[in-house]
């Protein structure tokens, strides 16, 4: 079938493409308001920008029917820096509990009981049980529509990348160390097990 | 152990970040050069961008050592508008093929044998054999480095969006007809057959 995306609901144009456009990285976002709380969220649309200089991106939606942006989006305006913490299968249900929305004032990491980490060129502190993460400077924002149900890119500038000894060894990330997880559509997360090769010809 | 980025070979940052980032949903772009030859290649720095106007984005890097942009850049600067295909399990040895470095002159269509179907809005056909395909025209290109080694990130307006029938029901998508792929490192691909739930709080 065609579907035309504009006689079709927002939430079905979501729906279509978190179905279709997957599996999905999952980059969670510690940030860091004027007044020093700690936000912490994860986020699925996210991906590799540039290797030089060093560039991850991700998406941050304005909600529906909402007054304006997610903490994380609004920290990062305030404060213009943040870490990318990659989360593994063993944290999966405290990165779980970080996409509830709590007030502005609470923090992420204590409602979650995860243990923030100083970073070393930021002033946002990392997840100190994530196996890898990346300290970023905001290097721009892109604004495809900043009202109520639409979507922004943040681009980051990687500063430092922590990642555990056993998941680097030799110049190469060791799958079975790592065991990250995928973010499908609704409420499904996938592992990534199920592997096969296919040779560059 | 921390890594400093500016202090590795882009290489190894590219190895850092493409083994860290994942799984990654693939893009399998199609787009035509002003004399009308097709080009087809597989991006998986591509993710989400906005569901108002419904935007999608992938990051075209610019190979080290070279002295231009990838074909697929080139011809969304000449002919701005794009397909974004998604390739199945069935699909993965053809997707495979059109990431050979062909001169622009040859089509990755013939190739790779995969069928044009002709576009309803743009000009670029799609891959028939798609269970899904979107048609995009550009919305905008942001070049965080356009030097050799450097990267653009393309955002694209979806205008139309092809489904096949069995993979779209209800207003739901179903994953088990879909069989989607993802991107690891190297060579290295999953499916998406090990999946778990977990419900927001």
């Amino acid at each position: 079938m065609i579907i035309d995306p504009h006689t079709i609901s927002r939430k079905d144009r979501y729906k279509l493409s978190t179905g279709t456009i997957l599996p999905r990285p999952i980059a969670w976002v510690s940030t860091m308001s004027a007044d020093g709380t700690l936000n912490l969220a994860p986020f699925s649309f996210f991906t590799i920008a540039c290797s030089q200089p060093m560039t991850l991106l991700f998406c941050p939606q304005m909600p529906e029917g909402s007054t304006g942006k997610k903490d994380t989006l609004n920290n990062i305006e305030m404060v213009p820096e943040f870490v990318i913490n990659i989360a593994d299968e063993t944290l999966a249900a405290q990165m779980n509990l970080t996409a509830t929305a709590l007030p502005p004032s609470e923090s992420e990491f204590d409602y979650a009981d995860v243990t923030p980490a100083a970073s070393e060129v930021v002033r946002v502190p990392r997840v100190a049980e994530a196996p890898v993460a990346f300290e970023c400077t905001l290097q721009r924002i892109v604004y495809v529509n900043d009202a109520p149900g639409g979507g922004a890119t943040v681009f980051g500038e990687v500063q430092r990348i922590h990642i555990r000894d056993d998941v680097y060894v030799d110049g190469y990330v060791q799958l079975a160390s790592l065991q990250p997880i995928g973010r499908l559509a609704g409420n499904h997360y996938c592992r990534v097990t199920d592997i096969f090769e296919m040779l560059r010809q």
